[in-house]
Parts: C-alpha cells; sequence; structure tokens
C-alpha cells in the first residue's frame, strides 16, 4: 500500500511498489495486490482492513511525518481495532537522531512516536519517523516511511529479517542477471527459447536500450541448490551467446570496458560529435576512471574536427563531416592527440533537423582505433535526438567492448603484443 | 487499475498510472484510488467489482494481448454481468492495420476484437489491441493497452473526450510550472510561503537535482479565468524569484541558456574534468545546439590541461589540478582554443577516492570566461560520485545561465556590448 495524495495526483513517482515487490519476489513472498491511496483517513482505514482480510502480509509506505495529514499508523491500528500507544523507546531514538544533528524535536514530533499496541518500532537511521510492525492473528502489518533512502534501509534491516522469521516456509528466489550488447532482443528470444519455457530455474530477457539483461532465477529451500541450478542454465546461456555477454548483475558496459582497461594498463580518449559527451560521461561515472581515460573531445564544429583532430578537409565538407572517413580521422587523431592507447570517435546526425540524403538523420558512425588500426562502422536508429545520442553512445561503447576482447585473444607473437 | 503478473513481480516499471492520474486531475476528475493487479481472473475480476462499487470511473491498462495470460476485458464483462461479443468493426480495423503493414493476423487476434456488450471499441493505432469503454449505471469503465506508447494517444484521443462528455460538471484545472535553479528548496519554501497556502490557485514547490519546480494550478469552469488566476500568482512568484527563475513548463536549463546564445549569436565551449563530458552531453541535448556549441574538452588527465587548454604547470600540480587558478585557465583556454564568445569549466574530485584536506572529494569548481573576464565559484556537493557530477553539471549550466542574464543587462554603451 503506497500511501500519500501527491502519488494519487501523480505529482511525483512511486518507487517504493515496485522496489518492494521485486525484494519480496526474491525472498519468496507472492505478490498479489498494490494498491495507492491518499491521506484520506476513511478511505484508508477500509483500505487496510480490506487488504487485512485477503493478505497474510500487508506492508504500507509513507504518510509517518509530523503533520495533521500523516495518518498511516492511525488508520492501520484502526483496522485493527487496536490503540496507539507512546513509545518511549522510539522517541529515545528520536531525541538522539535530533541531538547527533544539534538539533531539538518540534512538538509534533512525539505524534511519531505512537506505535500500535504490541507492535514493534523500526528505528529510521535516515530521517526522524520509525516505522513499525505488528503481528496479530497470524497475520503481519507494517508500515514504513514514504522516502526511499529512508525506507530501503529499514524494508532491507527490520522487515526482510522479520518476514523471514514470521513465514519460516518461505522458498527464496537465487537470481542472477547476465548482461548483454550487440544483440536484437528477438535474436537473444531465438537463442534461448527452449530454455525460457523453464519453471526453475526461470530465464527471461529485459531489453534496455541497446542492451539486453537475462534474469535467471531459481528457488529452493537449499540456497546452493539453487545456486547451482542457476549456474548450470547461466554456463548454458554464456555458451549461446558468449560474444554478446559483457558482464552480470551490476556491471554495466563502461565498467566492463573500464575493468579491461584497467587490467591490461591500456588508456583511451574519445572524440565525439554526434554523440555529444555522452561516451565521456558514461565511461567516467566509473569510479577510477581517471586511471585510462586521458581525455575526451566534443568536436561539434568542423574547424575543431580539422584543427584539433586532423580530419582532413575533404572529409569534413562532404556530407557536413558525417562519413566513415571522418569518424576514421577522428579516432585515429583523439588517440595521437592525447598519447592513449585507443581512439574512439562517433559522428552522425541526431536531429531532429540536418541529415543529407546519403546520411539520414539518426545516421551513427562508430571508429575504434588502436595499435592494429582503426575499425569503423554505420548504424542508423530512428527516434528522438536524445534516442540518437544514447544507442549511439551504447554502440560506440559495445564496438569498444568487441575490440578489447578480440584483441585479448590474439596470439602472444603477434607483432602488437600487450608487451609494445 | 493496472494490470499485469510482470508489475506485481516488481519487472518493470508502471507510468501509466502516474500518467494517468496526472492527466485525470488536469480534466478535473478526483482519483482517489489506484492498484495493481496480476492477470488472474478471479482476483481481477473481484477487484473490479469492488472499484465499479466505490467509483463513478474506472480505468485498467495492460492485458488486452491476444494471449491466454490476457484477461482483462474478460473480467471487466464478468464483474458488470455482462458478455464478450466478437465486434466486426474492431476487428476491421485490426486487419487494416496488418494490411498497411504488409501482414497477417494470427488466429488468436480475433480475441482482441471482443468487445463488452454495448461497449465502444477505441482504435488502436500504434498496436492492434483496441481499447474499449462501456457507460453503465452511470458509470464509465474502460480498459486500455498496456504500452505506453499505445495506452497514450489512445487516452487521449478517445478516453478524455469520452469522460468530458460522460461527466459534464467537470472543472478542469490550468497549469503552469517555473523552473528556478542557483537556490535551495527551503529558500524558496521561505519566500512563496503565504501563497503555499492558497487552495486555488494552489502553489507547491518540487525539488529535483539542483533545480526546482514551482506548479501553479487554477481550477475554474471558465479556462479563461483560471488563466488569469495562474498568471496573477505566477507574476507575483517571478517578481520574489526572478533571478533564479529560468524557464516554464518543458524548459530546462540546457534549452534555456541555448535560447539565449542564440538569440544573441554567442557561442559557447566547455572544458571538462569532474563532470566528464556530461556538461557538453547536456548543452547538445539541444536541438539545433550545433549553432552555438563549438567544443568540449573532457580534460581528466594533467598533461592534457596544460597542453590543450595552456593550464599553467604550477596550478597542474598543485592539489591535482583541483583548485581556483586551474578553473579559471581551463575556461578561458578553451574558449581561446574553440574561438567561441564563452567558455565553460569544471574541476573537482568525483570519488569515491581521491581529494584532499584542502579540496575533499565532492568538491567543485565552476569558471565561465567572455570578453569580460572570468568568475569562478567553488562548491562542496555530498554524494556518489554519480551525484557529484550531476550536481556539478548543473551547477555549472547556472553559472552560466546567471552570468548570460547579467550580461543581457549591461548599459548598451559599455565596451563590450552585444554588437561587438
Amino acid at each position: 500500500m503506497s500511501v500519500g495524495t501527491e502519488l494519487l495526483l501523480g505529482e511525483i513517482t512511486d518507487t517504493n511498489a515496485q522496489y518492494i515487490s521485486a525484494r519480496l519476489r526474491e525472498i519468496g513472498v507472492s505478490v498479489y495486490r498494490r494498491e495507492t491511496l491518499g491521506d484520506n483517513r476513511s478511505r484508508l482505514t477500509g483500505a487496510f482492513r480490506e487488504a487485512l482480510g485477503r493478505a497474510s502480509l500487508v506492508i504500507a509506505t509513507g504518510g509517518l511525518g509530523p503533520t495533521d495529514d500523516d495518518v498511516t499508523a492511525e488508520c492501520l491500528a484502526a483496522a485493527l481495532g487496536l490503540p496507539l500507544e507512546f513509545h518511549e523507546g522510539a522517541w529515545e531514538d528520536m531525541l538522539e537522531w535530533y541531538r547527533v544533528r544539534g538539533r531539538t524535536p518540534s512538538p509534533g514530533d512525539r505524534k511519531q512516536a505512537m506505535i500500535i499496541g504490541g507492535g514493534i518500532p523500526f528505528r529510521n537511521k535516515v530521517g526522524t519517523a520509525p516505522g513499525q510492525a505488528i503481528l496479530t492473528g497470524g497475520k503481519l502489518a507494517c508500515v514504513l516511511p514514504g522516502p526511499p533512502r529512508e525506507m530501503i534501509p529499514m524494508f532491507e534491516e527490520h522487515l526482510v529479517p522479520l518476514i523471514q522469521s514470521t513465514f519460516t516456509d518461505l522458498v527464496p528466489l537465487y537470481i542472477k542477471n547476465l548482461k548483454l550488447t550487440g544483440i536484437p532482443e528477438v535474436k537473444v528470444g531465438e537463442m534461448i527459447r527452449d530454455l525460457m519455457d523453464s519453471a526453475n530455474p526461470t530465464v527471461a530477457p529485459y531489453a534496455g536500450r541497446g542492451e539486453i539483461r537475462i534474469r535467471i532465477a531459481a528457488g529452493s529451500e537449499d540456497l546452493a541448490e539453487a545456486r547451482k541450478m542457476v549456474a548450470q542454465v547461466a554456463d548454458e546461456v554464456k555458451s549461446r551467446l558468449r560474444d554478446y555477454i559483457y558482464g552480470e548483475d551490476d556491471d554495466t558496459l563502461e565498467s566492463a570496458v573500464g575493468e579491461i582497461m584497467s587490467r591490461r594498463g591500456l588508456s583511451i580518449a574519445t572524440a565525439e560529435s554526434v554523440t555529444g559527451g555522452l561516451v565521456a560521461h558514461r565511461l567516467t561515472n566509473v569510479p577510477g576512471s581517471s586511471r585510462y581515460f586521458k581525455m575526451g573531445m566534443v568536436a561539434y564544429s568542423p574547424a575543431i574536427k580539422a584543427t584539433c583532430l586532423g580530419v582532413p578537409d575533404e572529409a569534413i565538407w562532404k556530407d557536413e563531416a558525417v562519413n566513415e572517413e571522418t569518424a576514421v580521422s577522428m579516432a585515429s587523431g583523439v588517440r595521437t592527440l592525447a598519447g592513449a592507447k585507443i581512439g574512439l570517435a562517433t559522428t552522425g546526425f541526431a536531429g531532429p533537423t540536418g541529415g543529407t540524403e546519403k546520411e539520414p538523420v539518426g545516421t551513427v558512425y562508430v571508429a575504434v582505433s588502436d595499435e592494429d588500426g582503426t575499425e569503423v562502422e554505420r548504424f542508423i536508429y530512428t527516434g528522438s535526438r536524445r534516442d540518437v545520442k544514447e544507442y549511439g553512445a551504447g554502440r560506440a561503447l559495445y564496438v569498444l567492448w568487441r575490440r578489447l576482447k578480440r584483441s585479448r585473444r590474439k596470439p602472444q607473437g603477434s607483432k602488437e603484443g600487450s608487451g609494445q
């Protein structure tokens, strides 16, 4: 139950409900219904009563603050037919929170220490409002603060253990995500169709912008057994899609290329036109990227492409510098300029205007240059200016990743081995 | 009612509910409850029955596809006690959709042409599944497809007019958003506290990353009257917060600075260290930015700062190049290099490691350079690497906007007037 009139007004996005749903599934709880209600006593109390009639676990977020509008705990108490009582321990925790910050509580704060009779307060490390839970008639009901940075730690540290100790027959899911790039979703579907029919572990692909995540989830009372089931399917997926899997779980394409470059002592410089700095932004999002990221150039004007990157005049004035030769010159030019091992370049037309008959809006060239030479590819995307930038940047990182992967496989004796 | 097991599993984000809530409010409908249910016949039918008992308008999205899992229309029909009937017109529309695309319908598609007896099909211009609505017993119930790009046009073109013609006493809201930057939310609250107490128009600030939106909404049967009410309050807010308001509604900080630079024939070049290309990315997100954005440099390594931007050695090797002098040299250096009217630079420590005692992680210097000279500011942010980059880039755009605004106010006779 997500509580807050501002949610019903569509003014803020409810991220709590999705977070809680996904985590409950992982620990083995089936979620049957989610509701969003405003800060209205009668409607909220009624909704709690209905929910408690249907489910053995009811979780509400939001409406725990000090103002009169915050009625969630009161409504849950009413639905349960239990009183709200002032809780010394919860109040002490709140005073301590203020003490540490050199601040004093306001009169309304005492209201936040009102806990449902027989309930357990959850300490809030980030804000003042405690959460609370009550186990009654075999049902667990609880309320958590609305702000995600308060809700999430409380959910993880207090509620998850309480759910697991209350409902001892839950079968948790063990989950692994494989991250892919450079392959269309429909192709991934074809390659793993048979695995997707499995009920345990389940295998499901989710498509993002130019990237795909394959989620493998197994449920077993024995965690080691679940891990093994997942590992077996993951190995099978890897054997079929090895050329496209860049990482797992929290890995990103930029962290994957960063890890390879770090490990092999490589360095990179970027020259971007169509992607406007997004490739540099993504590469530098990775902690420690200053070790291998030397420089990025966003070369929007033809003069800059010529002066700084040495793109030849005849390439620049052909198709407004959107062509293979420009991309190649930019990649090798920025590599030389920065004294980096690798140069990565993009040029194209992001739109909405511009483009030529031969090179329409959505055209993106990606070039990557290293000691072995330069490779270049051309793509056409449809979508908004932002879409073209985002797909183009993703494709540039994929082309880089693929080249790093291929060069790793080179035989030791080749002329540009890693020792040079 | 958002329908789909994948929503309850937390696998996808429900953007429809927020969109519909916000739009309903604008047309004058009070939203009291939102629910999310899986593709389960008995639970969904029960939920429809409950909702129809409470509300005069029930809107469901999702679960209209051709597969056996798609049961939304069937459950709504069951809750209403009405049959589903094959609808020739809806089927013809679907055949036409396939014809245009040179494809043929599959057997399951006929199911999508099943419309609740007495109901109205809504043509789907983007996909195959029609929506539908039925007016019965003074209540309007309808189902729309789940994919937002199918749902939104259908909602706007078919459902909104139907709601307005069914419930003729709705009082729509007229809404204007003012966009602010460079001022903390708490300060905005203090400045407009009295206006926030008003019930019509309502005035409410919403804080984002370093930016604030003040939403002013008025309801009146007379749209001209509502506009006037909003305009009056907007003028009052503007008179109090003029120095921070960069635009309205869909304006972004980058589109606001772009508009000023375009209009005044200015050009810009950026030199980024800590923000890693994000400033260039944001500036180039604006359509037409190639007219004024000359180049961006992401100068991560000290050598690049020296060679390309002319940052003096003594600045670079002090505090790892995070200092005022470096920021100033970067801004003026990139301006000279690119031959641009304005140079904008950032340097700092994004973390999680790095930083010095004097310049800790989170330190960001922003410098802006033009014909009048260079100004520089220092900020310290707390948060993740990504947070520091995002706040830093926002601050850089704010400092740029402020300088553009101030220089516009210069007397005509000053030596660097707009004509030079």
